[in-house]
């Protein structure tokens, strides 16, 4: 007989609870036997107190066992790799990475999600392309993975429906902020849809839930630790988010900049990023390569198109157009110019991503619409000299009055200094 | 409009919230508009991060705005003075201050509650009392005390929902614990009766919510402070609750010991609260005497016999019969004797209140029946002198098994040696 309350008392109280009465836990709370305020208190308690790593692991285990759809992604025949990113401002990683792993020769069948707040989700961006469908069958993804290499999708309702479940009550209850529920919730879903290696971009600074590097390193320490109780290879990239990633924010401009990176035209960080993070997947992958090697082919097939074909091919599989020049394009563009010369000493993500919000690329609340055209490029970045009244940004918006207040927010995004600002790289740590 | 998942994470953080953010949880919540999760995690947070004593006043003050019964103590048209224990071990005293308060001529109008686990409810001890009625309606309440001095009935359901409500959720939620979220709940009844001023007895030890004096203390300082803000005289009495209150722990048991008291026959320790308790209930009342005064009129009305006649027309008045020979007794008594001479220098209070509740003195679950007959009597307690096969304790029983099971649990709370214990007074501090 489970007694919640006596579950929820010793975590509270810093003790530790066994696998079995973790798995009450969750499969009570799947069965509605246990309601969500037993849930919420107990999430809040695991905020104070941490899950140790056995109670993390038996916690995805328990939710995977909550599970009613197949595995879709083993159905391909070959090893499955997947890619998670704990989301940022400007964050179009897997619109160009799966073109490029997949020209490699590696299948990327992806489930992903929509945004709130100032992170952008992968599925709105898509959207932003005319005719592109998120929502495909089993068969239809299967098929599609095999002939055109790739497909992204809308993460399936019912993969983990405990999982499901926890994140919407955590959602209301401040109760999101948690590494060891973080972990539990990434890793049940890439367990529970088949994944045997998975490539993690877990985002560090000012526009990521992590602020901090040692805090990234305690989340990405319980993803691998996570990972090695399940048998799954895990590499974990830490990655900045104290400034945008790329330049683009708002999700048409994202498609776009995702575009110039496929064609070898990307801005250097994100070029970075992409390239890290396709040569990892390449080397946990069934082709036998290693990182350097991974990295190699990455670039190769950046060069010599394979990858933009690939892009071209995933985006038609799909319904959609692939053509740059079928993007839906805002009415009123405008620069921010600098109001004095110098160097970008700092971009601030939350910020840059707070003005493409208003702007109306994002959403405040779940049912809000998106505006698929409107957001923000950021010509100058981090460490970039400009002079008095050159251009810093570039704001796509519906009116001109959005416009001015997005450009009023942006000025406050960027801080000009006499010196450059010390170096940071887009990759800060990987570990394994 | 209220945003409970920011109140919920700004404490969580460590935050203060606004009177006004207060007002509208918890009136949301009594208005079903904020759901039980959300309170779950909010009192989480709580126990976590406390409240300021400004967010402890403006609770308390949020849930009494949700009565919707009448101040009933008011109605006496004299200055109403309470009494409120936080519960312990053999805590008979309102039983045996009642009566002599009343004697004195302070009008005595109490509700009370049930017990759960190994600490008794006064409602429960009064139902020993063969033709008790714990439930009278308001007329009925208000005249007993104009006629007969006093009354003690159930804590009406609706005297303040929100915190009948909230006590409820924090029940099953591991989050009864908190100093805060005590002060606020007892205040706001007290407050809602019509109380002007309370005399608070905080049990410390073993056997009591509150295991040190420092913790204690906090909760008596929030009480205090809570009382300051509402404009209400608060005196807190720190008491022993290492081993149990008097002798006597088990429903009819413990009538017997009040009675015992009421005729100057009680144990020293339960004596001296009785009187201690008394002395400050008078002083603040209105009769305008000071504490050493009313200590000497409580000694008083025990030794003129005068307490034991209010409780005799108590009882009567309440339709049960005050006749000790009445009570209902136990069909097995056993010894459990000393199988050394020596001190008693410890005697757990949990462990004989949970050798109570095994003999079926309690509940262990909310819809447990309780047996008024059994229970334990302790002969002797801290700081007694025993010979080897003397009489430690006497056990009243249904059954041979349940007296031999309750023997065994008793010798575990039976420590003796070879030196007398410090002593230890019942009262260890008062704070006004």
């Amino acid at each position: 007989m489970i007694r919640p309350a006596e579950l929820i008392e010793r975590k509270r109280d810093g003790g530790e609870l066994t696998a079995q009465e973790l798995e009450e836990l969750m499969l009570g709370y799947a069965r509605d036997e246990v309601p969500d305020y037993q849930l919420a208190a107990f999430c809040m308690a695991v905020f104070f107190r941490g899950l140790t790593s056995a109670e993390t692991y038996s916690l995805a285990e328990a939710m995977i066992k909550t599970r009613d759809t197949d595995d879709l992604r083993s159905a391909l025949g070959r090893k499955v790799v997947d890619k998670h990113s704990t989301g940022g401002v400007g964050d179009k990683t897997s619109i160009a990475i799966g073109p490029i792993v997949a020209a490699c020769g590696v299948p990327f069948a992806k489930m992903s999600g929509r945004g709130l707040g100032h992170t952008g989700g992968t599925l709105d961006k898509l959207e932003s392309i005319p005719g592109f469908r998120v929502e495909l069958s089993t068969d239809e993804f299967v098929a599609q993975v095999r002939e055109a290499g790739m497909a992204i999708i809308g993460a399936s309702t019912n993969l983990v429906p405990a999982d499901k479940r926890l994140y919407a009550l955590r959602d209301v209850t401040a109760t999101v902020d948690s590494y060891s529920l973080i972990a539990a919730s990434i890793m049940s879903k890439k367990i529970a849809g088949g994944a045997e290696a998975i490539v993690i971009d877990a985002k560090v600074g000012d526009g990521a839930f992590m602020k901090s590097l040692p805090d990234a390193q305690e989340l990405a320490e319980a993803m691998l630790d996570l990972g090695r109780r399940a048998g799954l290879e895990v590499v974990c990239l830490l990655t900045d988010m104290d400034q945008p990633l790329g330049r683009a924010v708002g999700n048409a401009l994202e498609i776009r900049e995702a575009i110039a990176t496929l064609r070898g035209e990307g801005p250097p960080d994100f070029v970075e990023l992409v390239l890290s993070a396709c040569s990892h997947l390449l080397a946990v992958s069934d082709l036998g390569v290693d990182d350097a090697e991974g990295r190699r082919r990455a670039e190769q097939a950046i060069a010599d198109g394979s990858a933009f074909e690939a892009y071209e091919r995933w985006i038609r599989a799909q319904g959609g157009d692939p053509d740059e020049a079928a993007l839906p394009q805002a009415s009123v563009v405008r620069e921010l110019s600098a109001d004095r010369g110098g160097y970008v000493a700092e971009l601030g993500a939350v910020r840059v991503g707070q003005a493409a919000l208003h702007l109306g690329a994002g959403r405040r609340a779940k049912e809000d619409e998106i505006d698929h055209t409107v957001g923000v490029v950021c010509l100058a970045k981090r460490g970039d000299r400009v002079a008095a009244g050159e251009p810093l940004a570039e704001i796509h918006a519906q009116t001109e009055e959005a416009a001015a207040e997005a450009a009023r927010e942006l000025a406050a995004a960027y801080e000009l200094a006499d010196e450059p600002p010390r170096e940071r790289p887009v990759v800060l740590d990987v570990l394994a």
